[in-house]
């Protein structure tokens, strides 16, 4: 399954999916149609045909989807079981916040390291692990087999620790710095850009308000 | 300008632009062409005249967009001048993080106002700001104005505390849980669902790591 196959579009639509096959599971649900799916989700029923069908046909026509076996499968394409030993940098407000994130365990995060170059900060613990000096990063990451840095600096040094990063193994950036970093082709980023979900939600706040007017 | 006019592509692009715009002022650059644009936010020349097109042509030919006078006018087009009064429901330690992020003035946020339902953590002050109960915040948004309503409780209740919101007049919801929150059209809502980002992540990190296999 190469990674051009399957379009973005797609990818951000499985986690969707996933979670409210999880929440169909807690309610003790056993079977679900693509037309109950698409009313949790808010996607027509052909799409979600559609789009599972990407992965090879989990439905079966007349009964719908098994929802237990769906869930496991789409776990498995997300990668739900895989553990990767992740770090983060900065480890202000957010990457405190971060740190506590009590699904970070239940989606793979492996959390055994945390960075900052405050001195301050480094040598506090949190959240039961001890913060390190930015400068041990890059052995901290080769040695102990870190697949995925949480990047929770300013913009200013954002790329630089990537770099860091990239140089000693990691193979996936999450990043909450307002910066578009760059990568080599075999590393992947997902961004989380705060101010720019802001700016989204004060634009379409604005016209709602025009338009109400 | 209505708001079906321009599409969420579209609208997810301009606060892109208007982040490196703010980074030319910072480096004393007054003019840049669509082509620096493109190098710089990885869209195509073409893409970026067209989007700007979309609120009235601000380039001249031969001589690319005067910075400053872009960044003003594409600021007014995103709202970065209203302030909104706003609250935050949930103040865990994403909650906390959200209070104490530096940013949320810049872009237009005037928060005013936490709550929380854990007596444990009612009556402290955070940022400044006295943490109030839940049960106090539809009177709060009524009396205080407040546009936005910030949400970082978990999924259970989510929905509960925008309609809370949305009944006494609050019009933009930023929403952290993971819930798909249901508003009236005239409402609007942002989501930063952080477990999907990862799911996503560990997808493509998935794929990626296969394919170089």
């Amino acid at each position: 399954m190469g990674k051009s196959k399957i379009s973005m579009a797609v990818v951000r639509r499985l986690p969707k999916y996933y979670r409210y096959l999880c929440e169909l599971i807690e309610k003790d649900i056993k079977r679900v149609s693509s037309q109950e799916l698409g009313k949790l989700t808010g996607f027509t029923a052909s799409q979600i045909r559609q789009d599972l069908n990407n992965f090879g046909g989990f439905g079966q026509q007349g009964y719908g989807y098994n929802v237990t076996e769906l869930k496991n499968e789409l776990g498995k394409i997300i990668g739900i079981s895989e553990i990767y030993n992740s770090v983060i940098i900065g480890v202000g407000n957010l990457g405190q916040a971060i740190t506590n994130y009590r699904r970070l365990g239940r989606v793979g995060i492996n959390l055994i390291g945390l960075f900052d170059k405050n001195p301050k900060v480094v040598g506090l613990t949190i959240g039961g692990i001890k913060v390190r000096d930015t400068d041990e990063l890059g052995d901290f990451v080769r040695e102990n087999n870190i697949k995925i840095g949480i990047i929770c600096t300013p913009k200013e040094g954002s790329q630089e620790t990537t770099d860091i990063l990239v140089e000693n193994g990691a193979k996936g950036i999450w990043n909450f710095s307002p910066a578009d970093l760059k990568v080599p082709s075999d590393v992947v980023v997902e961004n989380v850009h705060l101010t720019e979900s802001l700016f989204t939600l004060s634009f379409l706040l604005n016209q709602s308000l025009e338009d109400g007017q």
